[in-house]
């Protein structure tokens, strides 16, 4: 099986913690995408990915999956390891849900900000820049954490005692902040203790 | 259980709609939110949603649920009838993808034009709104129709041979472009027939 994407960037990172946490990184192949020189918007990779984004996760059979909670769907299923998606159906929704809050709230919100209200990726690849959203979206992500970290003074990861999908999400989403020089205030000291906290797990580079 | 909502809302369709397929509508106490006169942004309802939005799923442990995937996942482990989430890995990825490039291509789309390039629900409540934004995701909505158009000319519905959540998903979306003047082109034709046959379901209102 084969994964695209480009090593480093926010959503790819997603797919490799999961993968690191299963055990299963050597099942894959990585082919890297050429993202600056704008190889997600030629038609070759639009046909395994119409959205143009990183990653994508070819199956052998050739059926293309793109959007990082249906990867990590296909991969807590297919392999041993730790659960990251829930083993009944509270855990599942508790899950689901707090991924998405981490999501749109904290990386896509990093993500609009950097795309829309900094250079981002260039004047080549940014070509519909709306600065004033850029901003209303940093705001939404400084808020995020700000909730995250009460959920976080209650729990140790986000859906509850174990570590999950959405506690990956928002590590990555944390990583693309500082990237992008959003403050990630100290005095969210809950936030910032399980920060470091994931970041000691070998599948996030501790 | 109970499920916090406004019969008629995008959102609130999308769930109302998966207990209907599971013949578990029954099972829930539906408590109409006053969102016109901002009770969604009061305390106690932000302690059940601190994101705001309409549909919350109280469980009977007094844990409530939000984000509509989220609640799909609880109600389809939770009750027989018809699979609305996959039943294997691939399924799952797939009908997972699918549903994601409806909810934030399509349904999301036009809930940004509805809410920033239209006087969506009144100056007292769309206190943050950005046009040329709105503008830029009516633009995606239609896009995302013309893909969803090209999905369907290969295949009964958006994850393949079956009904599934992100069937659901887009219905919703379709209907609040209906609501929101988002023309739906005609020429679409496979959209068309995609949406009168699951508008033919008992769940859907047929």
């Amino acid at each position: 099986m084969k994964i695209y994407d480009v090593e480093g960037f926010p959503n790819p990172a997603r797919v490799r913690i999961a993968l690191a946490e299963k055990g299963a990184t050597d099942k894959f192949e990585f082919i890297p995408v050429d993202f600056m020189g704008g190889e997600h918007r030629r038609e070759e990779f639009l046909k395994k990915n119409p959205s143009a984004g990183v990653p994508v996760m070819e199956l052998e059979c050739g059926t293309c999956i793109a959007e990082c909670t249906a990867i990590t769907e296909y991969i807590d299923h297919s392999f041993e390891g730790p659960n990251l998606t829930g083993r009944n159906p509270k855990e599942r929704a508790v899950i689901h849900m707090m991924n998405r809050r981490a999501e749109a709230g904290l990386l896509d919100a990093v993500g609009a900000y950097f795309h829309h209200a900094t250079p981002g990726l260039g004047p080549d690849l940014e070509t519909h820049q709306n600065s004033e959203w850029g901003q209303s979206q940093k705001m939404r992500a400084q808020s995020t954490m700000a909730y995250l970290n009460d959920v976080l003074a209650e729990q140790d990861y986000l859906a509850g005692a174990e570590f999950s999908m959405a506690d990956i999400t928002a590590f990555a989403g944390l990583a693309f902040a500082d990237f992008s020089k959003v403050d990630i205030p100290l005095y969210l000291n809950h936030l910032n203790a399980w920060r470091a906290r994931v970041a000691a797990r070998p599948s996030c580079g501790g």
